[in-house]
């Protein structure tokens, strides 16, 4: 990349770091073997996470008051319960269940390539997902963290400026010290509106087999980069 | 100690994590040897951290905008170094050497200790120091935290009550199911007005050889340790 490194990274988490889709599939499939059910539930899952930005929006427009996502995820599964003819699912079974969030596995280059960032520089979350979220899935997945940044600190969700600068902020660094990592061109764009360095890692499985990752101009993103450990070559770490 | 295990500990950073005195005299040692002057540091380390508390008011009374402790401690630092007579200090070195409060040394029981304890509860700091302090502070001598919370993210220092309920509001649990761990009975005492759980670590070499920890009564906190292992032990985690 041209320029000097950046100081510290920020990764979008759901999609970049994690495999939410095989996760929350695996996790419905678990709920529904319980209650001897079948439903699709890649299609279950697939419309838990096409939800979340309309419910976002809800909170931007001041239909709802600041909300976590933790609490938007629960408005929708409630909705997608409902729809799925499930009969009565008592809220502690809900609540396990829409914490399958705070489940999520990682990409399987996720904590190697973490590993070798975080030893050049200071590596941090920058999710939608709330504090508790990410902690919770950082402890379970082991993801090295040297601190967790949310959105819910600001309380904007990306991709407001507020979320992306509120976190060069924290780190005390200027928004050209700090990179966006995230699989999602939309995210980075907002990112680089805002003064931020942008990594571009593909996720061609995020949204399942046989589907088509986005497309990205060539030099539209300061890194493009295959994997988390690719990133960190690229970035000018010594790796194994 | 009575009822249920707590969920989360959150651990006060300053005296109860990391020695900031043996560690602040060092880096002030090395800032007078580079300059060829000899000052009495212990008295200037003891000074720096005495005029906190009153920078911190200047802060409550509205006299001061809200300020991170990296702001408060350069304030202190200035007045202190025009009294010490040390000449004209570059603006880069005073940062370096106010920054020397993110390279503050653990105890030795601290990094085993938190170890340990990962593996049964989160555990976060809760400091007045800033994010990237104690980010940058974790990354240097290998803290483990599970998340970074610090006063900063609720613009209230310790011990106001907003610091203590903020701290479990983003962990999503209760007061009750969160323990503060510290050296400080104010601290302590705050918390536990706040609806916390308390333990209490003494650090009896936190103001050098020769000074007395604080009293404590008997009974006054839920668990009382001798270190952060002997904390594992009392909290039930299976220790070496």
């Amino acid at each position: 990349m041209s320029g000097d490194r950046p100081k510290a990274l920020a990764f979008d988490v759901f999609g970049t770091v994690v495999d939410w889709r095989s996760s929350i599939i695996r996790e419905l499939a678990e709920f529904g073997a319980e209650r001897g059910v079948e439903r699709d539930w890649a299609r279950f899952a697939d419309d838990w996470r096409a939800g979340y930005p309309a419910a976002m929006d809800r909170v931007r427009s001041g239909e709802l008051p600041w909300s976590t996502i933790d609490v938007l995820h629960r408005l929708i599964l409630d909705d997608l319960l409902a729809a799925a003819d499930l009969g009565d699912v008592p809220d502690a079974e809900r609540d396990h269940l829409n914490r399958a969030w705070h489940r999520l596995d990682p990409w399987p280059d996720s904590v190697p390539g973490l590993t070798l960032l975080k030893t050049s520089f200071v590596i941090t979350t920058l999710s939608n997902g709330n504090v508790s979220l990410l902690t919770n899935m950082a402890k379970r997945a082991r993801l090295p963290w040297d601190c967790v940044i949310s959105a819910e600190l600001f309380r904007h969700y990306k991709p407001d400026p507020e979320a992306y600068l509120g976190c060069a902020a924290l780190l005390d660094v200027a928004p050209s010290e700090l990179m966006l990592v995230a699989a999602h061109p939309s995210d980075l764009r907002a990112a680089r509106d805002a003064g931020l360095r942008t990594g571009y890692v593909a996720r061609p499985l995020e949204r399942g087999p046989g589907t088509r990752p986005p497309r990205v101009a060539d030099g539209e993103f300061d890194v493009v980069a295959q994997d988390f450990v690719d990133l960190a070559r690229r970035l000018g770490v010594a790796t194994p």
